[in-house]
């Protein structure tokens, strides 16, 4: 029996389940959560007919031969590690729905004249080490040496998080095919926007992805005593933060761009303690480079105004940058035409804010993007994310028939090489 | 030897030693670090003269019998809790002021027509539970049995760490003397602002001090990923938030009160997750409660605003209210007094903005404040605050005398009775 839509949503049920936090879901890279979830989707993968491994950078990875043994691959995947909090879509659906292309696959003893590959990668949030797309910048072969370094908020560093997952540090690159060995990459995602449900569809190809730019950022100020300092001798941290947080709102929203401060804590956090320093952070997308950029001048320029005028110190420490990535013509082509053969004949194009494994993958090989509507307004990273199943359904046949249109007019079946 | 003021700072050094945090000092209520200090603090109180307990809430006592044993007893006292990444003389410093005094007496052979008890109160800055004076609060006997359901960080509540201190929770009513025991209270601060550096004095009598409210807060909005949701359709808690962060500072200023947002989080504190809950405390201060009152209603009225704006809820949950109090003046004159012994003719009158336990003990007895000037523009509740050790010399003098002034005349010799 093919697995159905409502499968694949039982899964993401299963998944939502392991969680690092007593309630909601919060699931972050080389956790023990984290590895769980990479046994249940091997499971799964193993179920579809796919040989599976855990690669050098703890991405959960399965095969699917082609007609031939060996062959190049077409990968397909998503993440399965989350927000803090988040819902239960977000990532895993897209590596869900993957897996039961493959069983759809395997079920009817297709083999196409590549193999398929599916990858959940381990990290695309960034929740835990502040830096994003570590799982897919793995695969992509893009690993920058010094991430190691970077700590957690209990001050694991990433490379001990390797070592305690079980990995081997120094095999990193490992992670990461040879180019010839892949002919390209699809995922299936949620909107994560609200632009379908406006328009009524429940599918969308992707055009781009925004580029996106990530900052920890510090306001120094000095603390002191909430009774004793009188305004005029204050240098509190928080208010420059407020106000730095309400002009990256403001510049951002004239300029047409996305800008988010998602964290903020104020230090040394005592209710009668004028705050010394404020620590936050500040997340940049833009369809356009540029445009994002200049944006980030004027946010810095709106800082250095807020210091001098109380006397505070700004320090901004950029995490991650990411240029703005074009989908492949001929994939995205793919993609179209399998929404089209579910029975949208002019389906929409959108350009997607949020970033994607497919972002780091861009470095590896060709990638396509299929989208789905999410309710809600299009609510993500939060518990009432929420999917159709009836939408559900029509994307795992669009992204069934966007894998067979890849292999041609006439799929070889089981034997017949 | 007469302990001295460097001895005095000498002890402050040592407290300061005993700290939770690797950097800096930080110590709270019922903590083992509080068991630590309440044990120097008893050694040199023994040394001193002093008989010693520690009382039913903590507080570490010592008393210095009087001319008849068992008279009433003038109290002395500030406390040995602290912000966290604290300064070291602010409660400290009147601690062992008030100790070294009677070491003086003691030295001397001095006995007086009442008792002297000095303590060291172990919650005042309400670090730990939020709920500031909980030390002085329990020996004024205005003790609020909804306290015990208070809970710390960690989620461990008041009663909990009653208990875990060795504590009896029902003795608590036990660390209030009866009022016909006490004939008043007198403490010695360092000042916490800048007023004494500009007026180039060591000591000044405090006339009043202002009356507080504190409050937790919430703003509630719609978390959401940072890519996918435009800004028309957001529900930032944050940046509502900041806004009633800028709204506090504004109309505080302008009504000439005081207000700090201390303490400030968002949540869930991801880096592409738009906020959708922060938490923040407000901490409300004014030499007249009608004017406190006025600027809550319009930080209210601002908040308010923000929401309707912004589509959000406030909530705000107030956890400390404590009305201006006035010093008597019968004990301010001995003060005075005590200031013009040193050489001060015309001591200096201020009314703190600081809270202070003599604001609890008001409910139990008469009592008047001696401060003392800190440095560095007056900085506190902050590494960098300082005193002078020509300035904690002439305190010590000037406090000495305030007793031996109260004594009358002709304070009586050891066996004179």
């Amino acid at each position: 029996m093919s697995p159905d839509a409502l499968t694949v949503l039982e899964r993401c049920d299963v998944l939502a389940a392991v969680s690092s936090s007593g309630t909601g879901l919060t699931r972050v890279y080389l956790s023990p959560e984290h590895a769980r979830v990479n046994e249940l989707a091997a499971g799964w993968m193993q179920q579809a007919g796919m040989t599976t491994w855990l690669d050098a950078a703890g991405n959960q990875r399965g095969r699917y031969e082609g007609a031939e043994p060996g062959a190049p691959a077409l990968l397909l995947g998503s993440h399965l590690d989350t927000v803090p909090d988040a819902g239960r879509y977000d990532g895993m659906l897209g590596v869900l729905l993957a897996i039961a292309v493959v069983e759809r696959l395997n079920v009817e003893g297709v083999r196409l004249p590549f193999a398929v590959e599916v990858i959940a990668f381990g990290d695309e949030e960034g929740t835990r080490f502040g830096t994003a797309l570590l799982g897919s910048r793995a695969v992509a072969g893009t690993w920058d040496a010094d991430w190691w370094g970077l700590l957690d908020a209990e001050g694991v560093s990433l490379r001990d998080a390797f070592v305690a997952f079980g990995l081997d540090p120094e095999a990193v690159g490992d992670a990461a095919p040879p180019r010839d060995s892949v002919i390209g990459y699809l995922e299936t995602h949620i909107e994560q926007g609200p632009y379908l449900e406006e328009a009524d569809r429940a599918l969308a190809v992707v055009s781009s992805i925004a580029g996106a730019r990530r900052f920890e950022l510090t306001m120094e100020g000095v603390a002191g005593h909430a009774g004793g300092v009188p305004f005029h001798r204050r240098h509190d941290a928080l208010a420059g933060a407020a106000e730095v947080v309400l002009a990256v709102e403001r510049i951002a929203r004239e300029a047409g761009c996305i800008a988010t401060v998602g964290r903020l804590e104020a230090f040394p956090g005592g209710v009668n303690v004028i705050p010394g320093l404020v620590e936050f952070s500040l997340d940049l997308r833009a369809e356009h480079d540029d445009r994002r950029d200049e944006v980030w001048a004027a946010i810095e320029a709106a800082a250095a105004t807020t210091c001098a005028e109380r006397g505070l110190v700004f320090t901004a420490h950029e995490t991650h940058s990411a240029p703005a990535v074009v989908a492949s013509p001929r994939l995205a082509e793919a993609v179209r035409g399998g929404i089209v053969s579910t029975g949208d004949v002019e389906p929409l194009t959108l350009f997607s804010k949020a970033g994607h494994d497919a972002m780091a993958i861009d470095a590896l090989t060709d990638w396509a993007m299929l989208f789905v509507r999410c309710g809600n307004g299009g609510i993500s990273h939060h518990p009432d994310e929420i999917v159709d199943a009836a939408d559900v359904a029509v994307a795992l046949d669009a992204f069934e028939a966007t894998v067979r249109e890849l292999a041609g007019p006439a799929p070889s079946s089981v034997g017949a090489a």
